[in-house]
């Protein structure tokens, strides 16, 4: 029977394929009493010969699909599973303990990870701990006659129908038979939703039934564009959707003619649209779609996607490929923004009760200039390169700007003494998203060279409300006047002392945000490369002296619904 | 020798005593494999009977010093020593496994608690795998040979010694030989910190050493008017500080004449200094320092003391109790602020990443309107009976306001229709602590009938930082300008509305800001009782147009520390 589920439209386009479960079965047991230790020790090695030669399959498609870094961690899963040391103990616990498989496994394996993860200053045993984690469960999955997915070993077109996904769920998928996610929790800044948008594949986040909704294999529709999922569907149905992905297969098409075009609103006035960026990697896809600068290069990925914290050579290959690549066009990078829900094996940090309130971001290179000068440097001498210009996050005080900023002179002013090539100016800015920061935006505005809106952040703190928290993800409100007003003031505040003013969070991109955005004279617009040329398509469409108006009334709504209604309301009478 | 420590001056005066050190031992031991099983058994037995012995000395001396009720739980702790069914298991652990006596112990305690824990829906439960946790500390810091802390026993005067305290920490100690607090952790907002101001005793938090610097006995001072402590004082430091805590003293004899008198500046405005409390008992204090009213109630006090939800009835006896024990002067109860940092056994809430920007407080009231309505009956049935006001915490946007009047406006109505008395008027107001709120408050001035700004939460929102977080301590900034003009925001909107503003967070009651709040009008000062004639007096000494103008220097300063400055030097011109 069909069935229509609805979700945050998180990644535009429409999808149609078999659905793929990425959900962990239950592996729970009971613990029994055995009386055949050797029926049991039987059923042990029956599970690791099943495990060891599924391990051995998913490694070779790893390596012909993503390649042999992917495939590796399989290899050392299978090194586990060979381990005489631990499939002896396990054997002793059941000869002695009488217990069985499942039982006599867990033991022995929670055994290995708690000494594994007592060695928290060694990053390779924490490592190890993870795999004897993985490994325990596939064992487990055998000796319980259940199945885990097995994401590496997707041969044909797919929806991919999980809980949540992870950086490792999708490091696992191979892109090119992934045709679109759809999951039960995430909001349009969740990992699930960046990714998609990334991969430029449609999805629907946040529908909370679909994975109790949708059974390995169903024929399920992903409708991104409206965040509408449809399990099951009727012939119409699919005749419906098909022609809705390609009309906006066509649409895409008209937005693609403008990639060469400048960002100008209707009445001639010029804007900046630019691209939000993990790795110098992503720089190709900003070229493609017709970007006109780096708005945000989250320089964290080189710290996260790395075993030992990258060195200043390292940093400085990075950010000179991507300010080559982008030749002359700007690259704004922000300082690491660790810490929060970001985390480092090779970089402890306390554990927190309120992460996202606690030691992160600049508040950590303030705190360990050893971290925070290297990357300065790297940052200064690839400014020989191309257009870099400098952000911190995180800022709060005039005096956390003042104190990095001093930092950054000090290296600076270093690398001219030893007649290191560096850029004569750099732009120094910082983010906008601590609430207190933009209150104090006049002051801060003297001594930084440009502002960058982060949204997100912004959002979640003038609110008091995690963005990951869904039980108060009704406070996630773009449009409303408080969060406007703040954006405002950022904006006039830097344009008093001649600074321009930029937005890297989600609502750059956001339809509904920018009309308002340009009516506020927002200088650039920073969001995922996938949003840009639709963007750019909806500027020509606008004029600044009527979006001014617009914002005028919005400043002066009570809500987040009343500004919708009025941007809709605008937008409608465009035509 | 002596020793000097700095920290934090939480609560004023100054103590000298003995150091009674509230710390625990290290109680890890290594598992050992024992042949002599009947020589650990009887190791075990000796260690269960000086448990008991001892439980039964504190059991004796609490119920003298603390009352039954605080005496019961180590009864309780009597009985599970001398549970046959534990004894024996533990016993039957040394002869099956041969283990010494503390694996033995631990291996089955832990299971115990596991059992007890795992009835997550069973309260009673609950507390009993707290109570196994805590006499197995007992039973092994007796066979590890050595001493655990035991406030309940203290005799003599003390300072007591922490790395931090907790509630049940202080439930403990007999507040008659307490004389002073000094701990490694914890700010102003500290629970060591705001218990330490209840019980009108000196306190220093925050030293960091505290626990490590002294010991058992060591003679320290404790000055909490400049967050000083000293070890082993010289016979001159004695002097020295015997003579700064009478000056004290005398101070506050010079204070406690104004306990009649009105709260008015120099020039002759009038402004209201009111108390934060947490229970209908505290209103006493109240009133013997002179209190004008009860700027907030805390109701989430009643929550938090009971074992199961208060109903209707025990709030209304409440509420109606303080309201006629302060005689006509305003009560304004604060609805509860459950979540963050505040849990309930009995109403089990998810575990969040972030609580502090998680389900809580008016978030939790509007999803669950079973637990906001009875607590609004009780309130507007106890109006009839004094001059009872509401505030709704945590309220974000014009939207959750609205809806929270609402009910009210709904229950109010239903009471009437059913004949239940009830006052003419009560002002419904509402916290500003939300930074989205301050941003839109000339929104919100129009539905409600008053503001009180909660500066705990609003600094930790506005600057992104968790107040009891260490790390992030230095961005508890109440006098960056960016607060300062965000509670002006909240004073002047309220104002242009004809509304009133106060502040119940710790700020209002600090003798640095006090003069900056004067000047931007705010109307009522709600704090710790012990503070309110130290300000009543500190008001006479100023004028509104002088502070007027030391506000317009303090909201075009740059920094906290700029305007700590601006407000001593006006301070220092005044005599």
């Amino acid at each position: 029977m069909t069935q229509k589920l609805s979700g945050i439209a998180a990644s535009n386009g429409v999808a149609i394929a078999a659905a793929y479960m990425l959900v962990d079965p239950d592996l729970t047991f009971e613990k029994r009493n055995i009386t055949d230790a050797d029926a049991e020790k039987k059923r042990l090695h029956e599970a690791l010969d099943a495990a060891i030669a599924e391990l051995q399959q998913i490694k070779t498609v790893a390596e012909k699909n993503l390649g042999a870094d992917e495939a590796e961690v399989f290899e050392a899963h299978i090194t586990i599973l060979e381990d005489p040391e631990m499939i002896g103990q396990i054997e002793g616990k059941i000869d002695s303990d009488k217990v069985n498989a499942e039982e006599a496994l867990k033991e022995v394996t929670d055994s290995f990870i708690t000494i594994f993860e007592g060695m928290t200053d060694n990053t390779y045993m924490q490592e190890r701990a993870a795999d004897v984690r993985d490994v325990t469960k596939r064992v487990m999955s055998h000796l319980l006659g259940k199945n885990l997915p097995n994401p590496a070993l997707i041969d044909s077109e797919v929806i991919i129908v999980a809980h949540d996904l992870t950086p490792s769920d999708t490091a696992q998928l191979n892109r090119k038979y992934v045709k679109g996610f759809i999951t039960d929790l995430g909001g349009r800044t969740s990992h699930s939703a960046i990714m998609s948008r990334t991969l430029e594949i449609p999805a629907v986040v946040g529908t909370e039934t679909a994975t109790t909704m949708i059974k390995q294999g169903d024929q399920v529709i992903v409708d991104g564009l409206d965040g509408v999922g449809i399990v099951s569907p009727t012939a119409s149905d699919v005749d419906a959707y098909t022609k809705k992905g390609d009309d906006f297969t066509k649409q895409k098409a008209e937005w693609d003619k403008l990639k060469d075009e400048p960002s100008v609103s209707k009445d001639g006035k010029t804007f900046t649209i630019a691209a939000n960026i993990g790795t110098p990697d992503d720089v190709a896809a900003v070229n493609d779609d017709g970007g006109e600068a780096v708005g945000l290069f989250r320089s964290e990925f080189l710290y996260m996607d790395s075993s030992e914290l990258p060195d200043e050579e390292t940093q400085f290959q990075a950010y000179k490929k991507a300010a080559e690549d982008m030749h002359g066009k700007q690259v704004v990078v922000r300082t690491m923004d660790i810490g929060g829900d970001k985390h480092l094996d090779y970089l402890p940090l306390p554990e927190e009760m309120n992460p996202f309130l606690g030691y992160r971001a600049i508040r950590i290179s303030l705190a360990q200039p050893d971290l925070f000068r290297p990357q300065l440097r790297a940052l200064i001498r690839a400014s020989a390169f191309g257009n870099i210009a400098i952000m911190f996050p995180m800022i709060g005080t005039v005096d956390e700007f003042k104190r990095a900023r001093a930092i950054y002179d000090e290296e600076r002013q270093k690398l001219i003494n030893d007649g290191v090539k560096v850029a004569d100016h750099i732009d120094v800015g910082m983010m906008m998203e601590v609430p207190a920061a933009v209150l104090i935006a006049d002051k801060l505005a003297k001594y930084a060279d440009f502002f960058s809106i982060g949204t997100n952040d912004l959002i979640q703190y003038s609110f008091a409300a995690d963005r990951g928290n869904e039980r108060v993800s009704y406070l996630y409100q773009p449009y409303n006047p408080s969060l406007l007003r703040l954006i405002k003031r950022v904006i006039d505040t830097a344009h008093a002392e001649g600074k321009w003013a930029g937005m890297c969070g989600e609502m750059a991109g956001d339809q509904v945000a920018v009309p308002l955005l340009m009516g506020m004279g927002l200088d650039e617009f920073s969001m995922s490369a996938s949003s840009m040329l639709q963007t750019r398509s909806l500027m020509k469409r606008l004029d600044t002296d009527s979006t001014a108006q617009l914002v005028e009334k919005a400043l002066d709504a009570e809500t987040n619904e009343e500004v919708a209604d009025l941007v809709k309301d605008y937008m409608s009478r465009l035509n």
